[in-house]
């Protein structure tokens, strides 16, 4: 391991019981800018998706109509780059690692903040994500291979379900990839489907051909997983489902945290039973 | 008993056990354009918001901003009449038994139907209601006024609570009295609690004056309540609620249903646990 991927390394596991707000801080002054997994464990990390006003209400009708691939956290008031209930001390525009810019269907940009590109008619939305499962998962010793792993990290995939349309947004489900033990599929299953706001329980177990991916080593985003003997490919709807939406529908602008790094809420991560 | 008041009875017994697309077809015919209590015992019956383009944004983040009083259950694309997901036969024009039009903040008529006041520009939102949980209660012995007379209905009052904004919507939490037997208290919140789309557990338990209702006959909407000796008074959060931020807005144009002529959905009641 060469010295700064070590330095990295002691700082990540630093964040792992850090208040969100230390992290929010921390990224915002530039101290860390790579993913965010196992931070401020047990707390809510969110996919953030800054459209226009003029595409809000359509973006709003996206994701209500979408549930399982973008489950609503919060949303701002236009030109307002805090999220009032999920972090009334955040800044959308610093606190994510780094930010990807999508104009007219295709990936321009990547940026470190939106000072320089924020404006008054923008609208954030935060949507939960897998990574703020990850204490409930290490609590139940579910052994994911990037809690244990520091490269380690799901895949995501175009899955062939579409999703339910709302305005100018449509596209297909992006899912994500975990290989799970073949023992552990009940209780992951079970424990999943007890967090609807981080993506609920899976769309598909097993044969990826079935929702249309054809090979596993081909994937949109992330990184390729192995799938071990004895265990399962599992796929969850993944927020990528929002990027894969603005690609798909070419709108001038839309801004998103970029792939792994995410906003971290002060919203503490509960199960519905 | 007057011979229509009978006829009406008789008519109501009927739609207890009916099927949601059964109540919004005798509605929609004329049949029917009373309240809905105890009907499609088990559905969803939700309020109906309709609001122009321009401002369903703001009254979706309004929605989500306070899911006590306006949780929600499917939201229209612009001059879509049909809750594709809520009621994919129904049509909110003439589903519910009469709506309010309010103009600038006050109430100027109520219709039958809305044929001649529809327009492309229109979106029809649907939230959750108190009657949703008819069936529930009834199953667990819970004596409300309303299940057992036909004459009783919830008074409902302007509670000296604020609404969380959102753009141009702001106003007072509306509230919906119910006088709980005092043995009965746990279980109506813990069965309450359950069900968040349908307002989940009460915001106030006890005296009136504590969320600033001086007195409980004079109701805002609906019928004064009394409360008997052994119970307490107990306030949900209510849908009217949105009408209440009409009133205080002052848009151009907001629509309801008229309190108690719900739009019964298609959407099957379950408890969170």
């Amino acid at each position: 391991m060469n010295a700064p991927a070590q330095a990295a390394a002691v700082t990540r596991a630093a964040f792992e019981h850090a208040a969100p707000r230390e992290v929010r801080r921390a990224i915002r002054e530039g101290a860390w800018s790579a993913n965010t997994k196992r931070f401020a464990l047990g707390h809510h990390q969110a996919n953030v998706t800054i459209v226009p006003e003029r595409h809000a209400f359509d973006f709003m009708r996206f994701c209500m109509r979408n549930p399982k691939a973008l489950p609503l956290l919060d949303v701002t008031d236009p030109g307002d780059p805090v999220p009032r209930h999920a972090a009334p001390d955040g800044d959308v525009r610093t606190d994510c690692g780094e930010y990807c810019v999508l104009r007219e269907g295709r990936l321009v940009e990547r940026v470190r903040d939106l000072h320089a590109l924020w404006r008054d008619d923008h609208v954030a939305f935060f949507t939960g994500c897998n990574l703020s499962l990850d204490r409930a998962m290490l609590e139940a010793g579910i052994p994911l291979p990037h809690l244990v792993d520091e490269q380690a990290f799901p895949g995501q995939f175009r899955a062939s379900i579409a999703c339910r349309p709302a305005g100018v947004f449509r596209g297909p489900l992006v899912v994500s990839l975990r290989p799970i033990r073949d023992d552990l599929l009940v209780p992951v299953i079970e424990l999943t489907s007890r967090y609807a706001l981080c993506h609920g329980a899976p769309v598909h177990v097993g044969d990826p051909a079935a929702i249309g991916i054809a090979d596993l080593a081909k994937v949109d985003w992330g990184r390729p997983n192995t799938i071990p003997a004895g265990h399962t490919p599992v796929f969850w709807a993944c927020g990528i489902t929002a990027q894969a939406a603005a690609l798909a529908c070419g709108i001038p602008e839309i801004i998103t945290h970029a792939p792994g790094r995410m906003f971290v809420t002060d919203l503490v991560v509960t199960p519905s039973h």
